[in-house]
């Protein structure tokens, strides 16, 4: 296999792993620089929650947000031109607001709760509101079971949104525990994915490895079959230097007894990744990793960073291609 | 029994029936000249039904936001400064949007559909409801149990709000069917205000006959409970000359082979009433009716102008008082 991006079949499918905020500014590179419809964004429903009655989706909807152009730019989540008159309402009859749900935000909310109690997947909810954004990529839940991230922390064990938000991620944490993992399956496609030689490369994106990514590796089979897929696997590095750019993981990786620094990235991904893309910051830790490495600027403040990010991403891949598999 | 309002107990309860737009500009004016807490507002919730998962009570919500003043002054329902982002947004998303469901009134559906599948009371999430508002009367479910007014049409059955809302009641009518009714129970504490022997007044507001009133007539024991109440029955009047105020009851009306005019509403409640409150543009026709009428102003433009019809069916009830029974 070579490192041609494309192929006489149409454009090589690219799959990414993403949770939130972080993860969805590399999927929007990402879908901005390939040709429409060859990203495949899987999305971490861990954080997925009842609330109100309503099924909420944080993850898959922060993806979608960004990809469709539609997301607050000052939170990250949510939607821009957003108005808070439910929230207001809500209020007034004294019912829980810890959570904030926009206007707008409710009715993907309403509207999905709405389909997945008619028995519709999650999966296929996902999809016709892409569509219905007029996303050209595809959005796809890690699974159409229910998995529950819940957080252990020194205060005890909490459901990941009251950890995340109502709590602030205040408590020390010390370990995750991913309720329905073990009997959930990864959406059929997403090994059919793996299993398809023209796959282009398996990004993760720099999203938090704990409460991110991990839901997702933690789904039966799937850590296996991105060890065994033949595209090259590449991380994103979500620390730059000692820090995460946005969220716990540093937080969480102190807590947790880790040193906060690439070195740790790349040793929680161990036996996964075919390559680490870390930032210019981290430029000395380079000859420490046992992974094949691309140093270039990470934070991605602007739509050109993200592309000019996924751009090397894409690079990178394709330069390893299916020789440097297992070299982590 | 004497026609005095108050005795030593307390201020005397006046227990009054309302559909919607119509019932509840009467409700205001009996809830502002009484002294607070002394009206119960019977609420139809036939119209009630299940919209994008959510629990609607049109006509609950429309009495409580009428005695919270944050009533919509144009529509008649849903609230005053609404936003309509959820709207907008379930637009995009290509779900149903013929029914409209303004921010702040979603907050209402959401805590109430949230209560309800947890096993909460529909009379008690209304209370808590209107507790929230600061209203100081009582607004009672006709029935905790579920009763679904279908439309007869030429063109066949039609659920209420499918009749109603998105085919603005353009379908000739032929009659009704108020499914569950045989089986639900009235609220208790209706039945139990009906013994009371302190019980002032039984308001039938001007709503109509048809599809307000009769769903909450329709329910087991009701009828009979209301004859045989030592308090008088009075009914103000839906129609003045040969027009609704509002809604489809003349068209209704006229579609079943009625005759539009108040002779109609009369017979309609033949056997309930003690008293008919009817419009001085009616004047001429009180002489047709057999049972004692009022005749004044019942189109309620203003605040006073509630306030003065609900004096006037006070103090017609307080005149007629206990020894007037049954004369229709």
């Amino acid at each position: 296999m070579s490192g041609q991006p494309q192929t006489g079949g149409g454009p090589r499918p690219v799959l990414a792993l993403s949770g939130g905020i972080g993860g969805s500014k590399l999927a929007l590179g990402l879908a901005r620089v390939l040709s429409p419809g060859a990203l495949t964004v899987v999305a971490n429903t861990g954080d997925d929650f009842e609330h109100l009655g309503l099924h909420i989706s944080p993850d898959i909807d922060t993806v979608t947000y960004t990809l469709a152009g539609v997301q607050n730019p000052e939170t990250g989540w949510g939607r821009a031109d957003e108005t808070w008159s439910f929230m207001t309402a809500l209020h007034e009859l004294g019912a829980e607001t810890w959570f904030q749900l926009g206007d707008r935000d409710l009715a993907v909310h309403v509207e999905r709760t709405r389909r997945l109690r008619a028995g519709v997947p999650l999966s296929e909810i996902t999809a016709d509101i892409g569509r219905s954004f007029g996303i050209a990529s595809r959005i796809l839940p890690m699974t159409d079971r229910r998995v529950r991230t819940r957080v252990i922390t020194q205060d005890g064990p909490l459901d990941f949104q009251r950890y995340f938000v109502e709590q602030r991620c205040a408590p020390a944490v010390t370990g995750f525990v991913f309720d329905g993992a073990p009997e959930a399956k990864p959406h059929p496609d997403i090994l059919a994915m793996l299993c398809n030689p023209e796959l282009r490369a398996v990004v993760i994106c720099p999203s938090n490895p704990y409460i991110s990514v991990d839901p997702i590796l933690a789904l039966p089979g799937l850590w296996d079959a991105l060890a065994a897929c033949n595209a090259p696997v590449i991380a994103v590095s979500p620390i730059i230097g000692h820090e995460a750019v946005k969220g716990p993981t540093a937080k969480m990786m102190a807590e947790l007894g880790y040193t906060v620094d690439v070195l740790t990235v790349a040793q929680h991904y161990r036996g996964l990744l075919d390559g680490l893309v870390i930032d210019t910051v981290d430029a000395a830790m380079a000859g420490r990793l046992h992974v094949p490495v691309v140093v270039c600027p990470t934070l991605m403040r602007s739509l050109s960073d993200r592309e000019e990010l996924a751009t090397a991403v894409l690079g990178f891949a394709d330069r390893l291609g299916r020789c440097a598999r297992r070299t982590g």
